[in-house]
């Protein structure tokens, strides 16, 4: 039994999506409100469609918190779709399908035609309903949990867009300090750490909708203020990098992932790839370089760690781009293609991406320091982070 | 509880590597030959330094086989460290450290130091012993038995280097088929899939020994003949890419993780990164591009899988380029170097790389499919494989 | 991960109970109706107090079920707190705490005293709201959706009371056959299979509360129609038994089970403690005798299941038989006391143990035979049953 | 993933049973000779067959423990059967089988019929050489390994035989406190508390054995000094008595589990049921009866843990009074009997219940006081000792 689980569930246009969270300690103070910022950020994003203008998502808390603080038992917590009452009909839970309704047409890019085949489904509406990224919006509120907690130990998490389609800020950014990137990115739609890039990026996301074409990108995530010492060597599984990776990994349209400089160590030569060790009577061991992404033996190394993460195009495209499909019953080939449609999610997935490695982090954290009660555990860590310091 | 399980152990000069796996179904030819002949592999590759010619590594199975078969019951499995003889004063589970011997001086790039602050050790060698690659011998091992029990329902997986250092194939390679560019690899000492550019492999190599440098690299590792709907959507952690993603990064080394055109996705228009559909009559839905490395949805879609991964060079180096770093007791800086080691791990690391693949796709076909009796398991492959085709 | 997980959450005077539910296959049909009766049937029992008449449990099911059918995805339960808003006050989510009515006499028997102590608590109001057995409710909603696949495929599971306090139907029940017994204990307000006995088992119930005493007891719960083979020996925590151990003593104020003849067992010879076995053309291998309670060797063994919990009485008394404590905050005894309560609750907890043992032989089930589409798991099932019986 | 895990392998008369224990933290002392000597009070027990006496197990650590302290990496555990020397051909791992010595005969009570059906053998000898009770030998040394951790915080564990058949002496040992029950058993063969009853003990098993028979019993284990809090309310699978009913119900042949007054308090009114809880100036509080055994909420209390197991006689009998069964190949009937036999198993099976109740306490340690460095995490066991007393 992990030490922090948490299932989320809910489909798409259904009656709400949930998530009930489990190890949280207790005297963790939490508010609904907190958590809704976090959803309003995942929200924004020059370039989404509809849906994000007309749903501005709220979350409930149904239990595990009581005066504003958490109680140690599991916290449900329940976003209402508020477009539901559109849907009672098609997503109705009791009652007979609208047959004419169903969806026989799998798009390309999604998992429809697959989830058809594994769950046996004649209407693919019931695979894309919960295939859907509107699934992340209960990952950003349980990595919203996860982030209180981690900011009472000072560990702060934050994340920008370095790159949409083939424009990149990559270069532009290595001069500025981590923390700024992240307050650029704060005040841009396209979440990009160099402000004079701005108009650049939203001219090319007109472009593509223009075109009806959708675009991709990279974003980078980061954690300062971790402690050296979460996860571990001792078997494959315990590695915090492997779970970064899966954490990552298993975000909508997430292709890559990489750990402090990733693919770019491959290329280089042993004497320019690590982070060579100082020490200071202070702050005790450190490094002046984070190659690594503050990740070394899978463990953390005190370091910022640095998660980038690679998102293909959302595969919905309007219809002058459309991709060719097949029909599964009439196994037509027909022109997968949609009136509208978001052009890019990069710096929505960028705070999904803060979310999980929010919760990854936090898990560790727990699992190190123990459970229970939070004002117990606040003190062990921060005993350990002072022994970090002395060693 | 998984439906399959594996704990591995040891350390690097210790007496032995272990492994337990526990969730193999009964009925499946399993032989410590097959198991040998992957370990010989993980063995190979130019540029290795000297232990790999003196230890060739046997397995030893002590548990959950009987006459050739796999009885259902964990299985043991047991690699000798040939070299123990040599250690037994240094690694003596009883008795008393030999004070001088200990190790003060972590290496940077490596889990030495944060591994000593974490368990609370003076004694670094208590972190390296484990945090070494030399623990991939039972993950490959373990990989083995996955191997030999996907082959049986038609799986294949093999591998192949893309680069080392800045020398690439990635161009060169295009045109040569999967099964082609593994036969190529199996037959070069750096498993280039491109026979003519072996030479050039080994010069880069030569060279980076002379001049005291290590090497890095990107491999990719494929699974052929994978069914339609292995993994899933409905729950984060059970997305099939975001398993791969942890077993790949938590490869010793690792630093990135692409599935199929990975981070080249992000910067291509919508119409042109996803996979068109198709159907025919034999063969059902496919796709004519494999843009997604056969994963869509957090689900496999029938075509190959595809993984890349980024391995930095590895940390420890010889005289010439020794990096900085600090002794624990004294805070004296010292130069990290070593009389020898290997320049590259890339060849032997696409191999471990395989058994990671095996481990998450065996895993989550009996997640799928069920388990206990491997002839029943298999009954139900072969006729849920003729169900997708017949979609 | 495990094939079937469920987490449920929230607090007895709080606004909702929540639960999700994670693994159940696709295509399985479910009502809130079904799921409801079995709330109802929590919630009847001689001796119950107030709480149980006013408030009718009704699910709704937010997730996973779309025109009858499960989706394959999480399903989402909630039961409302009916009384939620008299609690608004003391409950609050957020919000500042009326000091004065926080509570500071922990109760024998209860979680409250410990509870305070692992969580840091002033309020024991904090422990006590998780801790109730109001949380059993959602696992008899779980249960419920299990029962439901259960039956699918021929498994029926039922139970009655065996005793409350002194009086016991043990020996009266014999020669009824589990069916009936089930029957019976369905028409009773007590839950007793032997339906002359129910006056009886009432006036002690009657007489307990005039004393202000409160009652414990003994409950059965069974399975019929479970095929031979879930679980398995060849690890400790694959025993079903085990698993069913596990499930049943985490219900509220159970402190034994047994498993067949259980304790009885170990007072016997060897000669008079097992079940023959015997073979038939048509059902294959049987036993005439259950002594085992159809599990042997961790692995169910095609008769039926049985299974028997002891429960203490209820710790809360009234007035008369109060129970000696000590104020957390003064240090001063006090007499827990309560103006009322249930008299007993073995009839509502046979019910939590019908929805433990349908959660536990679901997971096995799914385990063994796989998942995903419903369909496609049953015809699996079938076919092995088949086996069994031609084995 | 649990913090604390394991995963033990080997058949009966393979080459060696094996165990590897993933969770240990760094630090702790721990050598082969604390394992043996409880390896050596499993193999005691009057009434026991040849093979105690011939084999005397001893465990090679092959992993995680250097100079006497664990590592914090996987500890692997190694017994060899001694007696494997004969079983090279009927068990050998490779090669074919001697047809002639299958074995066909189902023997009722054990797990041979339905693992023949599960697993799809032909030969049972392939199910009963991992069922046998064998395994136990390593849940023996991995509880060894936990019971090392928790005597350095002060947690000892020990067990007595409370009945064999029909001899008790439960009520004979109520005025002998549990650390000189323990002593008691110690010393005797038949674990007795009482040593004045030893000599009609044995007399029992002589008789037993004369009449080939064989004989259950039931065994008590406890646990002083565990810290009120471990274990939890908030989700029905962190209850701790949940997780002991499962250790102890998975220990072969059991079938019955009690915590504390177990199925006895099911018969008592409310008032005489609960422990009261009382308060001290050095101690904090307290409770002066024990009917909970330790555990109330499903967290200990602070109060000694007292677990109860019910084991049934041993199945295999010998000539006299054996027990009727059928050939799996021939449907023919035989008599399932054999020339020599343990008679009774329950002192054996009272050290085994030791062990799983160590690696239960020992996890739920872990998850409460965090995980690494066994120096560090004993600093915070002691200091919640303390804040227990003064809450």
């Amino acid at each position: 039994m992990g030490v922090l689980r948490f299932l989320n569930a809910g489909e798409s246009h259904g009656p709400a999506l949930t998530a009930i969270i489990e190890g949280i300690p207790s005297n963790l103070e939490l508010s609904s409100e907190y958590i809704n910022r976090e959803l309003a950020r995942r929200q924004q994003g020059y370039g989404r469609g509809g849906r994000m203008k007309i749903e501005k998502d709220r979350v409930e808390i149904l239990s595990g918190v009581r005066f504003g603080k958490t109680l140690g038992s599991p916290i449900t917590l329940m976003v209402r779709n508020r477009d539901w009452e559109n849907w009672t009909d098609i997503m109705a839970v009791e009652g007979q399908p609208v047959e004419k309704k169903e969806i026989k047409n799998p798009r390309p890019g999604h998992a429809d035609l697959t989830g058809g085949i594994k769950y046996g489904f004649s209407d693919l509406r019931n695979v894309l309903e919960r295939a859907s990224a509107r699934e992340t919006t209960t990952r950003v509120a349980v990595g919203a949990v996860c982030k209180r907690l981690l900011e009472d130990v000072g560990i702060t998490i934050g994340s920008y867009v370095v790159s949409i389609g083939e424009l990149s800020v990559k270069e532009l950014m290595q001069e500025i300090p981590l923390e700024e990137r992240f307050k650029n990115a704060e005040k841009s739609e396209v979440r990009i750490p160099v402000p004079e890039e701005d108009e650049k990026f939203k001219k090319l996301i007109d472009l593509a909708k223009e075109e009806g074409e959708s675009l991709g990108g990279v974003f980078e995530v980061f954690a300062t203020g971790v402690p050296a010492g979460l996860g571990s060597y001792v078997q494959w599984d315990r590695r915090i990098d492997g779970k970064i990776a899966q954490a990552f990994m298993s975000i909508q349209a997430i292709k890559g992932v990489e750990i402090g400089e990733g693919f770019q160590l491959a290329g280089k030569f042993g004497s320019q790839a690590h982070d060579e060790i100082f020490w200071g009577k202070e702050r005790g061991f450190y490094r002046k370089t984070n190659r690594a992404g503050g990740v070394e033996g899978g463990m953390t190394n005190g370091e910022p760690v640095i998660v980038r993460a690679a998102m293909k195009p959302i595969p919905t495209l309007m219809r002058k781009k459309s991709l060719r499909s097949v029909n599964i019953e009439t196994k037509e080939p027909f022109d997968a293609a949609k009136e509208r449609s978001d052009v890019t999610a990069v710096p929505a997935a960028a705070v999904v991406g803060e979310a999980m490695l929010a919760v990854v982090i936090a898990e560790a954290l727990l699992e190190k320091f123990g459970n229970d009660d939070w004002n117990e555990i606040k003190e062990r860590i921060f005993q350990y982070i002072q022994h970090t310091k002395e060693y």
